[in-house]
């Protein structure tokens, strides 16, 4: 992709992000990533956008994994264009049968996230997906879920970065690609 | 497609499909889809019979809408195949901005549905997608939503409908279109 063409995606998918203030609470400027589904051509740039990065990476990936739930709306997208499966990373109390869980700190409280026992396999590669890195306990949880099960985790996309949260330091060496950065 | 290319599709997704007893909860056999999501092969299967569907009926549509959250893992596939955008319907209080919502009632009480207020414009003509049909609150009151900003709901697509439990008769004259059925 010329890198003319890839900018102009990016200007497409920015201009699909709409700021909301005062959403969860007040004095949180929210990115909201719905217009972006809305526009099919933002979608499509959004999935070329990753889909070059994992090439010229030349990630070898066996499974992408998907964080509930805005993470459900790209990853099973990126993951066909793969070729790959696709494995869901879900609150506690939604996957049935044996699942294995890792809990992490909330700014009150903790949560758990669980995938299920034979989601992935040791040894496997996988690339995890989500919207948007905040603070990024969500995705270090899943990076320690990953790990528990002895999969290699190759990096972590998502469209929106919002930088002054830190959350890739919390990736630690994980890599980090992410399309938006605010 | 031929019939017995049909057929072996379907067969794929069946074999795809993992029945777990007592989940949620004791007496309840549930469906899991998670194994579809994991053999690309199998989601292209389910987006191809959808694609399939909408295509011969010639239904014109201008968007697909998706249940929160196993919804978002198809909608957005399908709406790819088809150019068009898609819409999250999200439980309360997860959709920044103004919303519109409906309030439904559960085995145990009542939940709330939510959609953007700019999500659907009257007249528009859109497609429902979930994973599985059960009862078919959440489908009905999301029928009940597209209704209420005078949208037309062309009709529902799930992968799984759970026949003994009547869900269809709940969405009235509202077309249904399963994959599977049990």
């Amino acid at each position: 992709m010329a890198g003319g063409r890839k900018q102009e995606k990016l200007d497409l998918i920015a201009q699909r992000v709409r700021a909301i203030p005062d959403f969860p609470k007040k004095g949180i400027l929210f990115r909201d990533i719905c217009p972006i589904l809305k526009d099919p051509g933002a979608v499509a740039a959004v999935i070329d956008l990753f889909e070059e990065y994992v090439r010229q990476t030349n990630l070898d990936i066996d499974l992408i994994v998907g964080l509930d739930a805005r993470g459900f709306l790209f990853g099973p997208l990126l993951a066909q264009r793969l070729g790959v499966g696709f494995v869901l990373v879900r609150k506690k109390g939604k996957l049935p049968g044996p699942t294995v869980s890792v809990s992490y700190c909330l700014e009150y409280g903790k949560a758990e996230l669980e995938i299920q026992e034979d989601a992935v396999s040791a040894g496997q590669k996988v690339m995890l997906i989500d919207d948007l890195l905040a603070t990024g306990g969500t995705l270090a949880a899943t990076c320690d879920l990953m790990t528990q099960k002895q999969a290699t985790v190759l990096g972590c996309l998502v469209v929106i970065e919002l930088k002054e949260l830190k959350g890739a330091e919390k990736l630690g060496t994980h890599r980090l690609f992410s399309l938006l950065q605010y």
